[in-house]
This record gives C-alpha cells, structure tokens and sequence, in this order.
C-alpha cells in the first residue's frame, strides 16, 4: 500500500513488474503477505509510516504468535525533515512511535539510517525471519532511498550449530524410547510446515510406520492422503473418535513443533500424560522431565531420519476417497450438512483458508493437499481468510484458494475480494450466513452478537468481479459448490444460509468449554 | 465489538439499550468513536483483547495526533486464566504486549486489576481523557468484571488552577498588543473545539470585531455563517486569496489552539512573522518570543472575553448564501464541478465528513455549521470519514452525515455504511472515482497507484441499505446530489466519476510542494 513516504520505494518496486500486489487496506496486505509467507517461507509487506504501519499491529501480531517469517517494511519522513521537530502528517507522539510498537510484535526491528549499515541490516532480518520465523521489521526514511550503498553482506553469521555430543545423547534417547514403546505416535505442529520439515517428517514415518496426528494449527503439516496420516488431534475438538483414541491411547508420544496453545487442545482438554512425550521445540527437546537445549525439532526430525533411513521412495499420489455427500433435495442447510458438502468436494488442488469460529472448527477433518490448508487457529483473528486468499493464490497459483467464512468475519475485510482477478487470483468463497457471531451465541448472547444483514451474493456485482449465488437447501448448497469449484477462471461466491443457532459439532463442545469461564465471573 | 473476552462487559452493556453500537471491524468502531467524541467531548469503543484492541492502535493514534478524548476499553484474559502462562488465543508476545503498545498512543493506559482501586483509575481515565483532550486506555481482565467494588470517587483533583498573577500579566501583555495593532486577526484551531470554546470564541469576535480565520484541522470551530468568519487560512492552501491576505497581512495574529503543521499549514507555506504573533497552546500562550506558562488557551480567550465584554446578544443565525452553481449540461464531471456542486448545496443541517486526499482540499472552501465538519487533517488517515458518519449521525442526530471521500479510501472501509441504518444513520456518500490514488499521482506515478476498479454505485444494493448512481456529467452530479440529500431516510451513495488526472486547485498546489520532497531523493 502506497502512501507518499513510500513512493521512492514504491517506484523502485515497479522496476520488477509483478513484484507489487496492491490491496484495498493496510490490513488486507498484512494478511495476504502472512498467508503468502505461510506457503512460501517468507512475505513482505511495504507500508507507509503511521497510518500503514499502525494499521498492521494486529497482523504482524499474528505472524508473530503463529510464527510467520513476514518482513514488514514501512517508508517514514526523511531525516532531514525532521529537524526542529516538526508536526509532519502521521507523526503521533514523536519519530520513534511507529518504531517502539513494532519492537512489541516482531522480532528485530530497525531503522536503515546509515547506507553504509543497511545492507548488513536488511540481511540480517531476512536471516532472522527466516531462521526464527518470526516477523520483523524495517523502517526507511524516505531521504535515505538511492544513497549509494555496499552490496548485500555474505559473511553473515549461519545458524547456531548444534553440538553433536548433546545431539547424539538426545536420538539415542528418542531411539530407545521409541523403540521399547508399544502404541507410539506422532503429533506434527506448525513448525514442521513454517521449517519446511514437511518431507523429513514423510521420510520418518515411511521408515518408522508411526501414525502422525496434526494439530490444528498445524493442519496440512502432513497431507491428508498420506497413509500415516490421522488426523487432527485437539482433545475434545479432535477430527473424529479414531485419532483422538490413537493419541491420548498411546504409551509415547512424539509431538513436534506445536504449540500446545488453547485452541490448539481443545481449550486444555487435550488429555496427554507429559512423562510420556517427546516434545521438540525451536532450540530444545525434551524427552519427559528432561531437556536437551540447542537440540530443535528439525534437528531432531533429521537425526532420526538418519538413524533409521528414509524408509524408500516415496509413493505415487492417490488421493483417499472423500465421504460421499448425499444432498436431501429440498431440505434446509444447516452447519453440518455444509460441511459435508465440503468434505466431499474440497481439497485435491486447493490451499482451503478457514476463518476463525465455526468456518474453522467445522473445517477441522476436512482432507486437504500438505500445506493445503491456511488458518490462525491460534492468535484467532477473524477476517484473516479473504486477504489470505490472495497471498495463497499467488504463492501457489497450481492451487484454487477456497474460502470458508463466516458472515461476523467476511464484513472484516470482504472488499479484498475485488482486486484479487487483477492478478490471476479466482477463490471460491462459501460465506456461511448464521446471522451474527455464532461462535459467541453458545456463549453468551446479546444484540452484540447481531451483525447487520447484508446481501452476500451481490458482492461480486459491487466489486466488479465474478458471481454470487445465496442458497438455503442441502441441494442448493451442493449443486452451487460443485458449479463454483468448476468455474475456474472468475471469483465464485456461495453464500449459504442457515440458521441462526445452528452450530457444528465441534464448535459445540469448544463453546461448552469456554461458557464456563465467560458465565464464572458474569 | 465483542470477543469472548470481552462477553461479560457486553451483557452489562445490554442492560442499558442504545449504549451499545456495532461496527463491521474493529477500524471502524475506533474511528467511529473518534467521530463521535470530536463532537460530543467523549467517545468510547469497547473491543476484545488482542485481535481486538491491535486493530486499533491507528485510529487510537489518529486520536492521540488529532487531540480526540477516546476511551479506549478492552476485555482481557481473566487474572486467574494466566497462571502458569498459559498460550491462551489472541496472546503475543506476553499478557502485556497490547499495554505496552497502547502506552505508546495514549495518555494514560491502565490494567483494572483490583476491584477496590478500579474506579478511582477508571474516574482518572475519563479525566484525563477530558481534560487532555487525548486518548486513555483501560485493560479489564474478565474475571475482574462483576467484582464488588466502591463507588466512583467525588474527590478527584480538579484541573490544575492558573496562577492568577501570571495570567492578569499575560492579558495584559495581549491586550496591549491588539489594542495597538491596525490589522489584527485570528486563527481559530483545533483545541478551540475540542475544548468546547466555541461561544467564548464567538462572544470575543462579537465584542472586539477581530476577524477570524480557522485552520484545515480546526475548521468548523467557528460557523461558516458567523459575520467574523473568514475563512480557512493554510498558506498556500488557503480557501480563498482574500483570508490569505487577511492574515498575512496582519500585523498581530492571535493563534488560538492551532497545530502548525505541514497539512494545516499547506506544507509549511504558511508565511506568519512569528514576532508579531500570540499563540496560545494547552498550558502555556507566547506573546511573540516569550511564553506565560499554565496560561491555555481557554484562561485566554475566556479573560480577553471577561476583559472585552460578551459583545451583546447572540445574532439570530442566518446562513450566508452559498455560491450557485449552474451545471452545464451533459458537460464531463471534473473535481472543480464536484466541489462547487457541494458548496452550492451541502452545509446547513448537515456534519460533513471529508476524507484525506482531494475529498479534503477540495471541500476547504465549504460553507459548514459550527462543528459541522470533521476530518483528519494532521494525522490523514485515508477510511476515516465512512465509519466517521456512524459517530457523527449518532452525535447529532439533527445533522445528516455528509461524506466526501475518494475511490481509494472508501475500499478501505466501505462496508461500515452496511451498519447505519439499524441505528437510524442515513448518510449521505459521495464517492468521488477517479480511479485510484489521485493524490500520489502528481508526486510520482506507477501502478501503485493504480486500485481494482469497482462498482460503487451497486454497493448499497449489496450492503442491504438504500441506493446508489453513477454519474458522470456535471448537471447529472448536480441533480443526483440534490436528490440524496432530499431523500434523508436512508443512504445514499453518489459516484461521482471524474477523469483519472483531474484534481482540485487546492491538490495541485499541495502536490507541487511535496513532489518536490519525494522527487529529491528518488
């Protein structure tokens, strides 16, 4: 997003055409560079000072509790503007605002003052987003753009090594645990999709035939059609009966890379007996009670791919089959029956972004590509999908992004939807239309949770790109998402009504859990 | 807008009906909040942790930049819920990130922990905010709501007192050099109406004759109609050569509450002999070189009235005639036509909202009520004045929201007008296309520049929510515009298309000086 204390930048940009992808909002390009840094390993989002960069706290906030390397860049006044200490527009209380805040959500952040110490700077925060996967951020003055500068750094410092002796002790370990184990298990977290450990994990369980369990957040860490794969497991939120009784039945426990955060177990209902697990982090493993520090999880997840062998070539494709839906012709949508409907008909050739709230829960064992599947199922913010949809289309253009949204979260940050066919990015957008905040009904209800009616289908009219249709039947819903998913060149919006309480099974236990600490001090 | 830590906070809002007002986003309900305090002395917005209160920091920032006493409230983890810390969704980097960062756009930022001392800091916070005229933050854990507690205080310090000495010497000193000048004037700013200064403001022009020119930020601080009103004074950005003359010319210039910065200033062209001026901020007046401190503003304007006399009885109001404007028939639309089509018809009985770029330096000139015009012309944060009607229809239900704003600001938050009418705002929206971000344009152009076109005129079709045209001749504006704001009972949206290159006057000077600035480093 432009603004006049970025537009040397932002004239540099167009040197490299297809490297600028506008959105409507700061918000909209926080988001779209997260999901894009999500698929890809890194995003960049180029602002301008005070009212860019305040606007993405929230987004960079984000990226840092869901670890997501994005490289947040704002433009600010020249130096030399600033002598005296003048009232330029932007300016809250001081030069240093917009720096202090985004020293509070990202890892590293710095100002490139010096040409001669910015490339150095700008190295190491891309190393830094990179290694920690975490956002940083840079801040330009704007009198500082074309100062003729030393090149890019290639002495950089590389990673901590990992000492080997502790490395050593810390697979044997594992090894020996996981051998005597009888009903061993894996559970992959987010860090396996953020480190790019996706294919030394497959390795693993080809070699070692243990069955892996995702987390929520780390939905997609492992693709769905693999045979190893199980599910999601989030105790009482878990995909089905089966994974949560592999998991919680299990006499050890490999959990790597997840955070076990509320969300993520099922409001702490998750039901795993620590003594019994091997959990590696970022920069440490413990194995029970004990730890050992500078081991992480990628260094584990190789060492023991080492150890054991790759465990052969990897198989040929085959999706599983996806349970049949079979519509009631005339019968009245409800949640579950949407659901459904995309269980049978999504995933194969998508990246699937579920907002947070039932677009979410009721996503959870839907069958998706590996690192087909985008959501904040732990930071939580809702209206991340629709902007995300473009950074996913755009990171992954051989995957149609589909949307799943509820009506609260669409009037978030719906009008991204328009700039999205400008650059190729055509998403199927399901708009699930319960009339308000139906995650909070369960709750506690109030005309806070009401949102005012609107008439999704008419979107793309108003935008100017694609079409929408508002269904209510079972058939409807099924005919219209089968047509959506075929049309493959212009934005589909499917707006699917149901009723107000109408929640999925899931959303129901979560709800039940989390009205108990809203009504306690009510 | 709610979030499940913020639920309990909610259901004691419901018990008091209309308090509560919900937005699309939480952008909207800060800024809408921001509208409604620049016009009744206070705003709150109340909003969920986390995802929640860090979409706020720019509109809380805006309010801090601009002098707007927002209350900011936010739910939080309850105190017991974080023992162990736990990774509870919305968390960052700690429970304290969203304080910390809120420390740095607000005047007082506070954590209700206990209930015993919560009054006297939620009794300090209002104060604070009232008598800074800024923003305040205040944190509540959720098991801490419904706690016992004392009553609010009644022994608050009271605002501190002006040493009398000091300001009889300052009076004095002001007196004495309005008295001797031949060409004295004022600048009305902005703490003139944040301060509620308005009529002491009116009984001194009517009791000394001065003439009373306003900055951008502070214009509507006096009365388009009122006999002293001369216009809006910005240097090169004045609304007329005549007030331009009228204060640089003047051989004394009372400065009342302004902030001379670059926009109010049009980019520092301002040219006022600073020895010949009397400023007077909050807290201290200088008469030329040196400063009478803890005299304010309102110490001198309320002694120059007690001194002067009231200046006899309030003049019924009649409103000046505005300058007709005689559409040419089937004539292309311009930036110059729109503006002279709003002068000749926007005004009287309306709050009239312009958003940064042309739509604000286009509508210098506008004839409005006292306090009938809203905008950020410090901080310029582009998405403000739609959400900003919800605050202003809500705060003087007896004037229609009237909002200007460009193609590129209204994509930012354009779905907020689908909320108004449930609370009976029906305003009034002229989308002036021009097809992207017109006022970057002629500081330096490139396909940043460039936004998704969309279908203006069919969003309130989409939003569920009165009607809209395009239009794009000059008698085709002028009709359509007479029409909305004959039609008051709902919205109305005008799309105004003018050609891409086309700004106002006023724009091209502007952008001439800046361009310059950005031109110089690229």
């Amino acid at each position: 997003m432009p603004g006049d204390f970025t537009l040397a930048l932002n004239a540099r940009l167009d040197r490299h055409p297809g490297l600028f992808v506008g959105t409507c909002d700061e918000q909209g390009a926080g988001f779209a560079a997260d999901a894009y840094a999500r698929l890809t390993g890194i995003g960049v989002v180029l602002v301008t000072w005070g009212v860019g960069g305040l606007k993405l706290v929230n987004s960079t906030a984000q990226a840092w509790a869901e670890s997501v390397p994005v490289v947040v860049i704002s433009g600010a006044p020249g130096i030399a503007e600033r002598e005296g200490d003048p009232l330029l527009h932007h300016k809250v209380k001081d030069f240093g605002t917009q720096m202090r805040v985004m020293e509070d959500v990202t890892a590293m952040a710095v100002e490139l003052r010096d040409p001669v110490t910015a490339p150095r700077m700008i190295a190491e925060a891309f190393a830094t987003a990179r290694r920690e996967s975490r956002p940083v951020y840079l801040e330009i003055p704007r009198d500082v753009v074309g100062m003729p500068a030393p090149p890019l750094p290639d002495d950089l410092p590389g990673p901590p090594v990992t000492d080997p002796v502790t490395l050593a002790a810390c697979l044997d370990d594992v090894v020996a645990r996981l051998d005597e184990a009888e009903r061993p298990a894996v559970i992959s977290g987010v860090l396996v999709a953020r480190l790019g450990l996706q294919a030394d994990l497959d390795a693993l369980a080809r070699a070692t035939g243990l069955p892996v369990a995702e987390t929520l957040l780390g939905k997609s860490s492992v693709g769905s059609d693999d045979a190893w794969f199980k599910g999601v497991y989030a105790g009482a939120l878990s995909s089905d009966h089966e994974v949560r009784a592999l998991i919680e039945g299990a006499d050890r426990v490999l959990v790597l890379g997840a955070y076990m955060s509320d969300l993520n177990t099922g409001m702490f209902t998750a039901g795993i007996d620590r003594a019994a697990t091997i959990v590696a982090h970022q920069g440490i493993t413990y194995v029970g009670t004990h730890g050992y520090e500078g081991v992480g999880v990628a260094d584990l997840i190789r060492g023991l791919v080492a150890l054991y062998g790759a465990g052969g070539p990897v198989a040929p494709h085959v999706p599983r089959p996806r349970p049949p839906f079979a519509p009631r012709p005339g019968a009245p949508l409800g949640a579950d029956a949407v659901f459904r409907a995309l269980h049978a008909h999504v995933g194969p050739g998508h990246t699937v972004l579920a907002d947070p709230g039932d677009a979410l829960f009721g996503s959870v064992a839907l069958q998706v590509e590996e690192s087909g599947f985008i959501a904040t199922a732990y930071y939580a913010s809702l209206g991340f999908a629709v902007p995300g949809a473009l950074g996913a289309g755009l990171a992954r253009p051989d995957r149609r992004p589909v949307v799943i949204v509820g009506d609260g979260a669409f009037h978030m940050t719906a009008l991204e939807l328009g700039g999205m066919a400008r650059v190729g990015v055509h998403p199927v957008v399901v708009v699930i239309n319960n009339q308000g905040y139906g995650t909070e009904r369960p709750m506690m209800d109030g005309v806070f949770n009401d949102i005012p009616p609107m008439r999704y289908s008419r979107f793309p009219a108003a935008l100017g790109s694609g079409t929408g249709v508002q269904v209510d039947t079972e058939d409807g819903f099924d005919a219209a998402l089968i047509e959506a998913l075929a049309d493959t060149g212009r934005l589909r919006l499917v707006e699917a009504v149901i009723p107000r309480d109408d929640i999925s099974p899931g959303l129901a236990a979560l709800t039940a859990e989390l009205r108990k600490r809203v009504t306690r001090d009510a």
